[in-house]
């Protein structure tokens, strides 16, 4: 059976609320309310082709694993399949649009990307207005995304010279799995906003680079595209974000185990939704480029509320907000035989709680700022972990990210006991800007970093590293843009 | 009996000088002396219509209640009464006029507002010229109010993770009466300057909230207007300016008793007129926007001499330079048996005497930088007080204001020992860009911000915060504008 | 005998070399060796008339004081001096000076004035170029100068509430003489750069002012000039620069104690010329607003050297580099009964030296930053002092200069023990912008500021300052242009 | 034997390589593995002249060293030497080229420059895109580069008055060889691309100003071009990049020995090459300013590889990786009698263990910022040298180089133990800026301002100087640009 436009038209209201993606018709009236995303933004579609603001942010399984089959009501005839092609040819495109297409077109060759911030200013030219407002936005005015990064700028090295340095290993493992440098890629949600391809784009670039990828519970690609996507021996490491259900979470679980998938990331930072302004005011941003100005009268728009959540909100309103050391973290154990890292601890405090718990490792994040404003710089909460709790590092791997730029901040990280460093939003970029040999080409610009960095602090691997190799100062230093 | 304006107009001078307001004709060549705001401001107006100057910063009963019965001469005549009309209607407007009101038009719809950021840039763009730097201003440099602000961006959070916060309670008392949040009105002059209808929008706004409003000595509607704008089981705390002569000082004590007002906020911080120069500066900007610049020759001017103190200045005029801990605080207890808070402490050493004294609380603040100017930031004294002497807290009850624009600024004040927060100039720039809902909207969004906060601190109640949850770091972060 | 112009014109060389100064002739052949500015500015004007160069930066005594009477050759002619009048009459007038005189008729009536800020804006505007270079002018990259002003910055008030202030007393005495506000006149040079009545406009104002006046050594008026245009019972200082000649200074202190002046303070942080760049490099940008850019070739120029020293240097080129504490305060001590103050104490090791030599004072000053770079600022001098050594300030006075603008400035380093405080380039830039009342107005601003601080401080009187009322801070306010 | 272009032309490729050189062809085909710089860049002028890219970076020695005589095939013929005249006389200028030209004409004349900072800025105008990007490039962002100056800013003097000091002494020994002032030249490579007469600039400068410079492994004129350049007393250091064949190490210090240079500085900061952006990317921008901008496809560009090292990398390819203070000081001490200092020292430890070894100074460096990122600023090594073990200081001679550009600099590195510092980067501002005579002017403003701080400080010969004298502060003063 298939559809007309004008029959899928008739049920554009909540009590009756159809929507086509991709040519096929579905009848979301009785998901409405349970649309993590909220009812409004579908609402907005009833009746109409949903496909454009659907994809990106959805992996392909979304709507099999959230509709039961009887919802899912058949193709648009071909006529309509025609009419939406031509619409969808014949729309008019955005001023952002026009200015990504440029941008695309502009873009410096590959090898003339020296650094993550070359990188990163590209992917800022190419992402479209609503990707980089999403990548980039972080917790209020978005001062712990900026202090994780200016932390690594106080801490200096004490450099050693004279020690044989022509062969430098800087290869490690990570719970156990090898990674042909201290660093993984941190879940990071969404990478088809920035790339068609989207998150395989990380997955293959990984695998190029022998890295290992956690990937987001709210990937854009689903977890069985992504698994596909990767080599036969490749690792991915999954990161949860429990839902309040456990027999959901468990359900989760077992997919990921299924898809091997070898170890549960639990994120603990992000059990309600940041506050990311610069994400929730993007689409009035675009509104804004495309008409002129408005006079509102008092009370207008009241309709149009905003979604104070943002993006990012949507995600996670099914989370478990009361998750406990003492309840959560056995009852995981019971349910899974995978390695389990803490990812969102904040404070020594917990850290020290967290090695108590059993726990494989401890990932210190602040979700990249994007969370609790003024939460703790990861690397301070490292930097005082060493001195506090040494003992911490012998009974579980710790890992941070956050902030992370340079081959050095890498090394700072290695030299106060981190296990391995991660890096969530230059995995975005750089696949956003080249796709997969984007992320290949910035893995290779850390290798050659960190190389350089071990060779001239005198370390020949990285177990040779040591804490008095850094030093915390007690002066600011002044971070330019430059070039 | 009715005037003609050509007999008013004759009472032009000190000896005798008369005034129209609101059509009435008043006598105040015995008044000119006493006018706190000076009499040079009065003699400007003498044998005219002072209406559009008087109304913004005076409360209606402000005559009523300081010229006695005979100076009141009765109402212009009618054909007077048109004459002002049509003199008012046909006024030439201000550049600061028109620029208003397209800024008034050209508001974003309410929803859009996400911060007290931007609610300020509403404010920023609808106030007078006049009314924002009386707002805005502060003492000398404005260095004092910048630093309480700045103070807040010191103070990280170490926060807490796996604990259950699905339910979170951010109610409270202040001096026992229940507060939906720990925040209050803290007493915030001449509301009128920012809107017509002035205080009252503040005094719903926080009724509309369950939030408590501490009443302005200065406030530009009358302590009796602004009662009546109250729902029944509001609160309403009164901050008193003490008048040098007790018997005025009580009877403006048992005014506000009459009127229901449940506690009063001595202010100690402002005994003399801070130096807000952005204040006093603005008529001679207003005035250049108006005219071409002038060519000055030596003295002249001297007639049109400086108002050295401003807007504010003019508002203290009489209060009591002498009060001591010994007589003051005693005298206040033996002449009301409402609570007591001490407004306007400083430093560790004045709340210990406070708690000495026996009052039921004190106000960490230096008046929003508004007097003296490199007074120690409010959260700087709180955080001593802390640290020095913790058993000052169980003995009464400690608020602080200053630079207060967060749920996470809150956040910070409560696990330092805070057991609310103040917010002045917010609530004057919330009612000036939307009025009541201005004020409404103003407070949902820090309930948001704080519950957002406190979930992910991992508190689920003001009555589990602790200073180890806030560490004060030693480095100053960088504070952008954004977006 | 008279003199023709062409006569005069013929002694243009450095065998025979003549000046005009005023129409009076005078033969410096022997002089130019002497001259502490060197010959080749005199060489400049040699053979014709010298005036303009002369008077703003010499006082009137200076060429009677250096030429014996033989060299003074007499007038020129009438028809010469005639000629002269024309050529200045019709001298085409620079950019700068078109500049200046636009300036001082758009200065602002003098009550707009509400901050030492916004006087030294207006003579900022009227000065020339020459002027503020010279006045505004620092050691090496003026980081000095900044770092004096700074260090205000780092100390907060611990305000005191609840204390009679209604009566506050700001007299003090400075060795003994009383002054209406603990502030002096540091000595300052060339006052007649900046207006035309150079010295004489700041006695007047001190006098008004009751407050006393440090004479420069290089006063642009004679010490003469200025103690008469001094008040009967007005108390004048003297700056004292020890020649190295010990017989040439006994003559320079008999000198000024015949004039009545009350104390001598000896400078010793200036004993070699400090590296004024923007001083000495006026001349050339004056030079470039004249003339189109020139190309050079190498070498060129070589005549037209640099004079390294700029105004400045000139003045001191004979002082006593080898002045000790053993030889030179006995010897002083021995020529005369006024008291001795050291001026340009920079450390706390040489105040405790000054104490032990027995001086009456000394003033903690780097010479307003015009000396050496990166001398501690005086008021981080006075701190430690005070800490390490308070029992210094029983033994004898102790000033600070350096940074000071406002009467919260004045009020930190009274409260760590300065006896009263001293301003240089304030008093110049308050003449420069309205001459006597503009000095006069200057006080009253500090006093105002200086009453109104004391208040909110919970201080009556000087001798009620403590240290502990003022708080060394661990991070550093943004100080921003404002308004 | 002479060759014509078209013959040269056909050997345009890897196997068969022959470039003309100042009308010499030469055979490079089995060169090209071997050349430091990499083959691509040697590929790109394969058949063809490649003078103007060869010349400015390499000795004339150069080819003679590495190509075997067989490999020089002789000159061209005379038609084709007029050819490649004609091409060079015809070849179009770039924008750079004529911004250069314009700059050199319009240079202030040389008596104008009065510091280190206008000495560079006129550098900055005359130097091509290349030479600035190459000599003022530093690792990663440039923060250590900064932080090198900045470190200095931190320390202030307190300065003692009441010294004797009309007779200053700065001379000073280095390895006991005299020198005017406490500086010398540090190792910079590559001066002929900032000047034509190259490195000899600097030696007939230092001639002329009796200090002593150390002569970089990669100078663009050989080491014995250099040495002729010298005047016969002159001393002469070498900075020795130590060949990873021991055997050509000593090849090298044969031939400096014999020319006469008086220390072996062995550098150990750069045995692999930093990453300096700024070089690298400076072929591109000045692509860029030829051409329109280009768009790309992807993986195009493949070929036109970036060279990760810049111009820097290229000269210490083969460098020793694997240096131990136990094998390689003892060796160097067998293979030479020269006095042995380490360059490049970055921490206390290393400096204990230098002394330990026995060499007879080290320099404390960073390579100015060029190598390691983070490396600690020198100045802040030589202040915890001295106070954690002042006995290096009497074992062996301790210098720093790094961010030096003032006289207050030297002479807070005096004060805290350096023997004498070392300046790399104004040197070639200087020669770069003006040859010979701005390299003489460069240390003529050192010497001035030093004796000026001397004299200010009470100092009057460098062996009178302590550590009490400086402070280090702990606020971090603010360095403006200026004038």
């Amino acid at each position: 059976m298939t559809w007309t436009l004008q029959q899928v038209a008739e049920h554009n209201n909540p009590s009756s609320c159809w929507v086509i993606i991709n040519n096929q018709v579905y009848d979301v009236s009785d998901f409405l309310s349970e649309h993590p995303g909220g009812s409004s933004i579908i609402l907005k579609y009833a009746g109409r082709d949903a496909t454009l603001a659907y994809e990106p942010i959805h992996p392909k399984d979304a709507l099999e694993k959230n509709l039961p089959p009887s919802k899912h009501l058949g193709p648009v005839d071909s006529a309509s399949a025609s009419a939406l092609k031509a619409e969808k040819d014949n729309r008019k495109r955005t001023k952002d649009e026009f200015r990504v297409d440029k941008a695309l077109k502009e873009r410096p060759p590959l090898h003339r990307i020296l650094s993550l911030a070359d990188m990163e200013n590209v992917a800022r030219q190419v992402l479209s207005y609503k990707a980089i407002s999403y990548y980039s936005s972080a917790a209020d005015d978005e001062i712990t995304m900026d202090e994780n990064a200016r932390a690594f700028s106080r801490f200096f090295f004490n450099a050693r010279v004279m020690k044989p340095v022509s062969k430098i290993d800087i290869s490690t493992t990570i719970l156990g799995f090898p990674s042909s440098i201290p660093i993984f890629v941190s879940g990071a949600a969404l990478a088809k906003l920035g790339h068609p391809l989207g998150e395989a784009n990380i997955t293959k670039g990984a695998a190029n680079s022998n890295i290992i990828q956690m990937v987001s519970s709210n990937a854009s690609l689903s977890y069985e595209e992504i698994a596909q996507a990767a080599s036969p021996s490749q690792t991915l490491f999954f990161q949860l974000y429990k839902h309040e259900n456990d027999a959901i979470a468990i359900k989760r679980i077992r997919e990921v185990e299924r898809l091997g998938y070898k170890a549960i990331w639990l994120t603990v930072d992000a059990i309600v939704p940041g506050n990311r302004e610069r994400d929730i005011k993007s689409p009035w941003i675009l509104e804004e480029q495309e008409k002129p100005p408005k006079y509102y009268t008092e009370g207008e728009g009241s309709a149009d509320q905003a979604n104070v959540f943002g993006t990012a909100g949507a995600l996670i309103v099914n989370d478990d907000r009361d998750m406990t050391w003492e309840r959560t973290i056995p009852w995981l154990r019971s349910v899974t035989k995978l390695p389990i890292v803490i990812k969102g601890i904040q404070c020594v405090e917990d850290a020290v709680l967290a090695a108590k718990a059993g726990v494989d490792g401890i990932l210190i994040s602040n979700h990249g700022g994007r969370q609790l404003e003024y939460s703790m710089p990861p690397l301070e909460v490292l930097y005082k972990l060493r001195r506090q709790h040494p003992e911490v590092f012998d009974k579980m791997e710790v890992y941070i990210d956050g902030g992370i730029r340079r081959g050095t901040d890498i090394l700072k990280a290695l030299c106060l006991g981190a296990k391995a460093v991660g890096m969530g939003r230059p995995f975005l970029y750089a696949q956003s800007a080249y796709g997969e040999i984007g992320v290949t080409k910035m893995v290779d610009i850390l290798k050659r970093e960190l190389l350089t960095a071990m060779a001239l602090l005198g370390a020949s691997s990285v177990n040779t590293l040591t804490p008095d190799m850094v030093e915390r100062v007690d002066w600011q230093p002044i971070v330019r843009s430059r070039l």
